[in-house]
């Protein structure tokens, strides 16, 4: 399906968000953090259902924003419940905008094979994935990339990681789609964030649904707001703890 | 402490959204729910605790919604915790412009003899309250005007109480400012409400906040966002189940 245009003012309002080239001197990437919720802070009407909640108009924008970045990062709970594509239809060559998609597959629960990955993958319209693994895989798939991350009870080091994502992979930008549980730990990591991008749908998806809201509050900075059709859009940063 | 100006384009983005003359022939008052939030969806950062969310401009907003309004209604919870003022700071005549408070308070918990709303009263900056009870108060408080609604295992009728204010006090109007437990219980009952007005500010509360989220889905239409300095404001209305 092809996207509908992009709204007119958004590339001048997303534009102080997104991935500067001062950055790359740094060691770990600029990291977005971006993400489609209710009014009642659900991206998901209950766990593993993939929910409509944003305009088409604001898909367009998330297009956008992934030919802006080298990857796209999402965990495995996302890749399970949605079998997204990750790729970026918005540009003329589909392949080379892609960002490389990184999966958060400690425990190795996904497969590459057969996925809407693979399909795009193979269709030279989108890139193989880096899998991101608590142990090396004994049967590792064709065309996967794996990283093997340290892990503690199960947790990770985010700053360790997106490091060996710069240092490994040469991944100079990264925006983060989801899901709930990557978002709420890196609401917590303001040092690592870079910018923040949340579509907020005008519905309801009520309290049984998938929630955003991290473990303790957390402050933004340089805020902006697109309106758009149905939804809105802010734009922030993370307001870094002293 | 004064009000900042009214945002200029306020008054045209919320006028189709205010209260109508010819609802005044309907047998229950016009009702406006309207409340502030974080991106998180939370509107205390936990229970009890009074907590600032939105910009100034959107106080003036919320005065500039009271003086349209006849009443203004809140649960026993945000009479607790927040102590409000519940007036209209925005016009001339404060006295006159203040809807009358509506508190639910089925239980008496509240005491309106040394609160905010009553010192406003008896400054003429503010209207004595209509105290809705589940049974008959023994000791009456002054000033203080009972409506005794039937209850079942602590539940009332939304739509009995909404005809009982239109048709015992002549309210012709309401807003509903809080909290959580009123706002979630109305939200599933689109029929009573006419419009919705939610200020998002940009900011998370975290986990731990009282969050505004119905037990279903609520879809709504004819929305329309305003873009303040570091707030957004969504108004819309509920759709009606067929």
């Amino acid at each position: 399906m092809s996207l509908l245009e992009l709204p007119i003012n958004i590339p001048e309002i997303l534009s102080p968000y997104l991935p500067l080239k001062d950055d790359l001197v740094k060691d770990k990437p600029f990291v977005t953090l971006t993400y489609a919720q209710s009014i009642d802070a659900r991206i998901a009407a209950q766990k593993g259902e993939r929910t409509v909640i944003s305009h088409e108009e604001t898909k367009t924008m998330t297009h956008y924003l992934r030919y802006h970045h080298d990857g796209i990062l999402v965990g495995t709970g996302t890749v399970l419940a949605d079998d997204p594509g990750l790729n970026c239809k918005w540009g003329k060559n589909c392949f080379e905008n892609s960002p490389k998609p990184i999966i958060i597959d400690l425990k190795q629960k996904w497969k590459f094979t057969g996925s809407k990955l693979h399909q795009l993958y193979l269709n030279n319209q989108g890139k193989n994935p880096i899998v991101v693994v608590a142990n090396e895989p004994i049967n590792k798939e064709e065309h996967v990339e794996y990283l093997t991350i340290p892990t503690t009870n199960g947790k990770f080091d985010w700053g360790l990681l997106l490091n060996a994502l710069k240092t490994n992979f040469n991944l100079n930008s990264i925006m983060v789609e989801g899901g709930a549980v990557v978002i709420n730990q890196l609401l917590t990591e303001s040092h690592l964030i870079n910018s923040l991008i949340v579509t907020i749908g005008s519905t309801y998806l009520g309290n049984l649904g998938v929630q955003v809201s991290p473990p303790r509050k957390v402050l933004l900075e340089n805020v902006n707001w697109w309106r758009g059709t149905t939804d809105a859009v802010m734009c922030a940063n993370l307001k870094q703890l002293k």
